[in-house]
């Protein structure tokens, strides 16, 4: 069994970042700038954002964080998303998710200019990576498939299973995994609460990634010997022993699953550090204008 | 084994739009008005596009074509779309593909005004139609989706294999039918040319969307007892008893297929003549605004 460790990998990828952004400020380029957007106080997104900073700071790049009180107006942050789509230094800006429920974050979302959308949630950003155009690819799809290719995980013609349907990890990690590429060309079944036969079909996969975000959910009697299991569930579950009081819980029983696996990521320490990465690169893609001119 | 009847069902849709547009005219309401570009002389295309011209008086909407040589530059093209884009009677038009080679025909599509996109091929219809937000669906699988429907025929939790990844079929029909609506809600697997076990997981199927191109693939023993075959395969293959000299063979051999089968579309007659229909809905979409304002 390999555990895949995905704070070795985006620690070498945010290496690699900061030296082509070196090279960039050396050659009198310009310094690739994010910008965030924070509403409200939530822990989760406080947490995220202050990540997201700290990474821009680690591998070179501007980043501005812009924040507002949870009772901002729709129209409000709408002028926002329209001055950062307008000002010329911002290569890239994500308003972080969730929103108040007084905000449209579809409406939210489809305001971005889909050449700054570095999130990729904005919906030509979702078609083209569908048609398999060039495109910003969503952090934590991205983050999968560079956690497969760094180890060269064989996918063309294997079973691929999505354990998950959600607009931010199984739709968009199972087109990828579909498309004509490496990684990819994987015969992909995608999995969700109405399946029937999920242990069945679990059993017949070469790879499975999990993304329903329910705890310990994939058991050591639901896969075979030799899969390569890629757990994004990141659950925060109650444990008095924390100084925190929780820890986080992938969608899979490692102890059970693991001595099974022929890869397999940790929760965390897996997929969770490639996601801030992928972001990362996007940005620095934006500020190239690599993918769109 | 229920024949699903491709031809009844549409017809019976056409009746349904033409007294809707009726109703609109009747009411002082603008008449939906349809454009085709047309390049080339291409047989498969003059014909598609006279049916869809034909089909667009049969229900009372206004239609326009537009023809070029094939040697139209790129240019001319990209301004002939920015003139319907802008013309204001123009509810909704479609650009016949293929395109010449030396025309990009993702560039032509995504030129088009993607609220006028009624052929559902601009990234924003499919990036929508991903998220599950309100779109143009393109017409093969949403004529698939209302065939299911019509008929009535059970999805939720159904083993739904679709053969072929093709953008204009097998990703969006995968994606309809993995959405948490009705059709959908199915356990959706995509196989295509690298599925190592294409038998196996065909003889899984409770439901098989075939669109590969291939003539009569998918054999008895691929299938069991009680699927649902949606064949939207209609290859023209030589044959000396037609006056046309060929005849449309579907990915599906039917004598072998059909005694098994609690549903089957025959090729021609099943999902051919739900295509034309399904663009007509979406021009009488875009007639009444009802996507997008």
């Amino acid at each position: 069994m390999i555990l895949i460790d995905g704070k070795a990998v985006s620690a070498q990828i945010k290496k690699e970042i900061a030296e082509e952004v070196l090279q960039i400020k050396a050659s009198g380029g310009k310094t690739p700038h994010l910008a965030a957007v924070l509403v409200g106080h939530d822990g989760g997104s406080e947490t995220y954002v202050a990540a997201k900073v700290k990474a821009c700071e680690e591998v070179g790049f501007k980043s501005s964080l812009i924040r507002y009180e949870s009772d901002v107006t729709e129209t409000e942050l709408l002028a926002c998303v329209d001055r950062l789509n307008k000002d010329a230094d911002i290569d890239g800006f994500i308003v972080q998710l969730p929103l108040p429920k007084h905000i449209d974050e579809d409406k939210i979302i489809e305001a971005i200019d889909y050449r700054k959308d570095v999130d990729g949630f904005h919906p030509v950003n979702v078609g083209r990576r569908s048609i398999g155009l060039p495109c910003f690819i969503s952090a934590t799809p991205a983050g999968i498939i560079e956690l497969l290719r760094r180890y060269e995980i064989p996918t063309q013609g294997k079973n691929c299973v999505v354990l998950g349907r959600s607009n931010i990890v199984g739709k968009p990690v199972a087109s990828l995994m579909l498309q004509k590429a490496y990684p990819g060309d994987a015969t992909v079944t995608v999995c969700h609460s109405r399946t029937a036969n999920l242990k069945e079909i679990c059993r017949q996969a070469d790879i499975i990634i999990a993304a329903l975000g329910v705890p310990e959910f994939l058991k050591g009697d639901m896969v075979k010997e030799g899969v390569v299991v890629i757990d994004v569930g990141t659950t925060r579950v109650p444990d008095a022993s924390k100084k925190s009081g929780f820890r986080l819980s992938g969608d899979v029983k490692f102890d059970e699953v693991a001595p099974k696996a022929a890869f397999i990521t940790p929760v965390p320490g897996g997929v969770g550090p490639m996601t801030i990465v992928s972001l990362m690169r996007n940005t620095l893609l934006a500020g190239k204008r690599e993918i769109y001119k």
